[in-house]
């Protein structure tokens, strides 16, 4: 099947906010081509000249968000002194992403398997270049003495795994807000990689802030 | 649809263990019940005789599983002399049956969405009562003084997303053993209720020895 040459480089946002809804909901396998034209308010054949296959949709909606979680990283790491404050902002920033944008960031955590090896392979290779970055932070932690841990590869799984599960339970106006969850969360870390807080490391309101500003018109909750 | 008075009250064990391996990598929305038999070896309609829907399958799948880390987690509390014990015993087994029963408890975890209302309350139940008992040794152990975290509940969240993420990443033959993988996960997250680990504490070999008693006939890992 031939692509149309004008097909943009990225599909329009109102069918990328109904797939990114239904295939949280009903999975990637169990979402209709037909379903989300409808969701989108189109046919099926202008959905198609969008956007392309179902399959393309996911791995741009996918590539979208770890690109975004990528930039959202490096500006942590460029404004951080030390290891601890590091973590405190790579958790911070990455818990933030996962309550704001939780159908987004559970899609790109459970459907990778729903990908082609083809396709797989660049997603994955994504998702490893962010997961780097958090285990060199461990590693550099582990060189410096501020982190105890037996292993940054076992420590670094078992940190992203607490972070990204925010996306599976956090509701907005819950008990807490996003600001004490996301705080909680890096005071957790830090003391499971045997680290206190240090005096002056940014608030969740920083943090909050930069996912705003990288995450750019995108900031309704979905 | 009347059901048949004779059905077994558990589906038969091929069918089941071809359901929770489609399930985990298609999604319940994209596992035909067609499939399914194939999967089985049974016609669709053998399989509706032994089975019923393919809704009743998934609650049976889901109930079987959170009855069993519910008897694995009365054994722990059972015999645990101190909310470090108790913590340390139950991170342990859910670690391990997390990664032995991979797929199994990623369809827990993972397919509640797929559920009517009316199926889901009884399986949501259950699983708050799992996790009350995670709760209630926090709140033991934050009385006694032996953990410091700022809420209990948030703690016990973030403490059950890390362990059952174990089942999204555990590979048997991987860089770490499978007691390994328990026991780091054990001082992860004891560390992280600002506890060290009391001497005596239980190895792993005896939460995999537990998790294999409680997991019965059932235990080849899935």
């Amino acid at each position: 099947v031939e692509r149309p040459v004008s097909r943009p480089p990225h599909p329009d946002g109102r069918v990328r906010a109904a797939a990114v809804a239904l295939f949280a909901v009903k999975g990637f396998h169990g979402t209709g081509i037909r379903e989300l034209a409808d969701a989108a308010g189109l046919s099926s054949a202008t959905l198609y000249h969008y956007i392309g296959t179902k399959e393309d949709l996911l791995v741009d909606i996918m590539q979208t968000s770890l690109d975004r979680l990528l930039t959202a990283a490096g500006q942590v790491l460029t404004e951080s002194p030390s290891p601890v404050a590091a973590m405190n902002g790579l958790v911070q920033t990455h818990v933030v992403a996962h309550a704001l944008r939780q159908a987004e960031t559970v899609v790109v955590d459970t459907e990778l398997r729903a990908l082609s090896p083809e396709r797989r392979r660049p997603i994955v290779a994504l998702r490893d270049e962010y997961e780097d970055l958090w285990e060199s932070v461990i590693e550099k932690g582990q060189a410096s003495g501020s982190f105890q841990v037996p292993d940054a590869s076992v420590a670094r799984l078992a940190l992203l795994q607490m972070c990204s599960g925010v996306a599976n339970w956090y509701a907005s106006g819950g008990r807490h807000t996003l600001a004490e969850i996301a705080e909680m969360h890096a005071r957790l870390c830090l003391a499971m990689l045997g680290a206190g807080p240090e005096p002056g490391l940014p608030a969740a309101g920083h943090y909050i802030r930069l996912v705003a500003g990288v995450w750019g018109d995108d900031t309704t909750p979905a």
